[in-house]
């Protein structure tokens, strides 16, 4: 990464540390307080910073709000996890699971109440404007986060079905997060559309990227297990195309390890990642990927901005879409 | 009630009814529609709108942001009755019971975030005031639902901490109806902060009331089972005042109930009930909560507005108090 983005996780992290989210009771800000000590990239709050920047320099003055989309994706991340089940986030254990469910769902109600705080400072004339958008978004997770749940007991999902759920529950924060920054900025309504457009793309990229490292990423470098969304049959980009495309014989073995009920762990992730090399879908996911950081790209060279403004955001871009963890 | 109360209950149900939640998935908007279509008195909404009748006569403008409230008021009773595990909702199964608890957290969420979408149509020279007031408002009820789940694994409370408690939990929300209206209304700064005293103290009140009737209530007026809050050991003003005062032997036997493990509970609720009545705590309630009435009404006379426009606003009051369910 450049300087420059260094330069603004450490004001992103410097602001959240001291917003006065609350201190009593106790167990409702420190789940707030752990959760966003996780560390986490805090790829959404810069992106809002850098698309501000397109057109103005002071992006000190927007890291509050910019900081507000991190605040409220933690708490869906907060709440995800207790629908989820998962035990561990970010390498440690999730707020249920280190103190309760009940106190992670209120602890991440007044996480997102504490993120509409974060945008009231706001110029007050495009405030509504903000809000609506940001409001639409926050809907939209959670619609993509119920699709997700449904998409655990039904049979068959189509790939079209697959991505319409990570652009919602994935993808519309990253674009709302570069819409902030240009509604921030002042850009005209149509460069903020394709900001959100290249935000939706990027987004979709990112998720299915996210889906390819969990198969094929190296562990040291991905952070985490890999193997995690074959273990627990997620209906990622991955398994619907093999399903999609798979001969008998392997459709029969992928059928196999998703109905096992007893079984190795390290086989089952073998087994089944080795139908998808057969199948080639690295490449094709790959392929997929890029398609969408393509669009993305495509809607940043339409954008009506002086091309050096655009280099730091592309940088950026360059980085996400790259990146092995 | 009057015939205009029966008319602002009209407008809010009609408006709530045609407001655009969502539809799909319909795992997220069913509980929303069938938590709203429980009836309750919409308590809330309607003194924002006499709150705004005391300087404006078009209430019918502001039913939408009145209305607000009230799903907002919902959503914190969907993620309760989870936190509380309890069954019934005004006589109907709860939302996690009927669906399921991941559901009614996601379903709770979107209704958060929808009770902002219905004050986006403020007048943004005043949204900035509105949100700011309206977010201590939703922070403090999460404050005060933790508290009161705190309480239950705590061996002694005192009389102030509860009437904290309920500040927070209830008092807070119909404290910020009636700012609302007045802040809708244009009231100037004083007027607004004596209505948000004016509902603390009704709300303190309203809610000691009801621990009053749970006890002492009319089983087919309360139009729930009497003696809840005794079989579940809930520390209210009763119950800390009762050991607070208690001989030493109606002390022993308060003692026991709150212990006892397998028992009658028609036995219960009536053996604890004679020592609340032995100890004349009917009285002793009713004077605290007729303390918190006065104050309520004190600081509606201090209102520097027409005596005759209050008339409404002291009708609605005196029915809140005098209640019976």
């Amino acid at each position: 990464m450049n300087s420059n983005f260094n330069q603004y996780l450490t004001k992103l992290n410097q602001e959240i540390d001291a917003f006065p989210f609350g201190e009593n009771p106790k167990e409702l800000y420190e789940p707030i307080r752990y959760i966003l000590s996780l560390g986490g990239k805090k790829l959404r709050p810069m992106l809002a910073l850098m698309a501000y920047k397109l057109t103005k320099s002071d992006w000190e003055s927007i890291v509050r709000p910019a900081a507000a989309v991190e605040v409220f994706h933690n708490f869906t991340l907060m709440h995800d996890d207790i629908m989820d089940n998962a035990p561990i986030r970010r390498g440690h254990a999730t707020v249920h699971e280190k103190w309760n469910t009940n106190i992670a769902i209120l602890s991440g109600d007044t996480m997102l109440v504490r993120a509409y705080d974060m945008l009231l400072e706001i110029n007050p004339s495009i405030l509504p404007q903000v809000l609506h958008r940001f409001n639409k978004c926050a809907v939209e997770v959670c619609e993509g986060q119920q699709i997700d749940m449904n998409f655990e007991s039904r049979t068959s999902v189509s790939v079209e079905e697959y991505i319409e759920m990570i652009r919602l529950k994935t993808a519309v924060l990253l674009g709302f997060s570069l819409e902030l920054g240009g509604m921030l900025g002042g850009l005209e309504k149509s460069n903020i559309s394709l900001l959100y457009d290249c935000g939706i793309n990027l987004g979709i990229g990112f998720q299915l990227k996210d889906d390819l490292l969990d198969v094929f990423g190296d562990k040291i470098k991905f952070g985490k297990q890999v193997g995690g969304d074959i273990l627990s049959n997620k209906k990622t980009f991955l398994l619907i195309t093999a399903l999609d495309i798979a001969t008998d014989e392997q459709r029969k073995k992928l059928d196999y390890w998703l109905t096992a009920v007893d079984y190795d762990n390290n086989q089952k992730v073998a087994e089944v990642t080795q139908v998808f090399q057969e199948l080639n879908l690295e490449t094709l996911a790959n392929q997929k990927i890029n398609q969408y950081f393509e669009k993305c790209h495509i809607a940043l060279n339409h954008l009506s901005v002086d091309e050096i403004k655009k280099t730091e955001l592309k940088e950026f871009m360059d980085y996400l879409i790259n990146r092995e963890n």
